[in-house]
């Protein structure tokens, strides 16, 4: 690593630290870079807007699409303060930046009483075992919709 | 299951429906449920508001938050036109709604074009090898700040 990745990672976890000082939520911080511009930037803010989906990684890619007015993040870099957990992977993979880096690990936030490792087991288990049960209903009305999306003429797929 | 979670499945694919024509996103919708009543809905709006993240569980569940002035969805039900992808399943362990129903696959989704499957086999592959780059810097700097979080007398957990 050179001090560029350092000072990126740095100014996540100052993006973290302010946030949890702040009373909005969690202990995480992210920055988006594009070239060697921060181009999006956020800390966790769950509790504080109600929002369960608003960790760090959610809230910077959703401010930096908004800047660069995209739907992908091509060419960008996602600098957090700590291993994202499942659903901000699923994030960073719809967004598709160049390269993450990350500082503290999901065992890290685990001892520090998030769920980040619970989820990574559960996503692994079979449908049929989860603990949030989750079932199966008329299959066969819904996939009627990716048809019709198949044949729509003028969609824009992503 | 009985008529009542064949009618709220329906509500969720007449969302996905609408948002597919009306040219808000790909084919997915998506309501969440107290009671007998809808406290949440939405539907995939990545192309039309430029947010990777704008998934119909994930729209749905910070509609039904803001709604219901709650960080978490306990009692509620998540009807979902598709098998969540491992964002939006994600999201549901951080709003730990009681149950979730769906219809389609991630095996249907994946024919139709959506990269579901490829995420979910990303997310169980070692850090090393993902074909997105996650790369661990800084963790010693990176983890004071749960410490930090841990000794903070005020903090909201969730």
């Amino acid at each position: 690593m050179t001090e560029r990745e350092h000072q990126f990672m740095q100014a996540a976890i100052d993006l973290a630290r302010q946030g949890m000082q702040g009373g909005k939520g969690g202990p995480f911080g992210c920055v988006i870079v594009k070239g060697n511009e921060i181009v999006g930037k956020g800390c966790n803010a769950v509790t504080s807007t109600n929002d369960p989906t608003a960790h760090a990684e959610v809230v910077a890619i959703r401010d930096a699409c908004l800047h660069l007015q995209v739907h992908q993040l091509a060419g960008c870099e996602l600098y957090t303060s700590c291993e994202p957990c499942p659903m901000c992977m699923g994030a960073i993979y719809w967004a598709r930046p160049d390269k993450v880096f990350f500082g503290g690990t999901r065992t890290d936030a685990s001892a520090a009483g998030f769920d980040d490792s619970f989820i990574y087991e559960e996503l692994k288990a079979p449908v049929a075992e989860r603990k949030i049960p989750l079932l199966n209903i008329d299959r066969e009305e819904a996939v009627k919709l990716f048809a019709e999306w198949i044949a729509k003429p003028d969609k824009i797929s992503y």
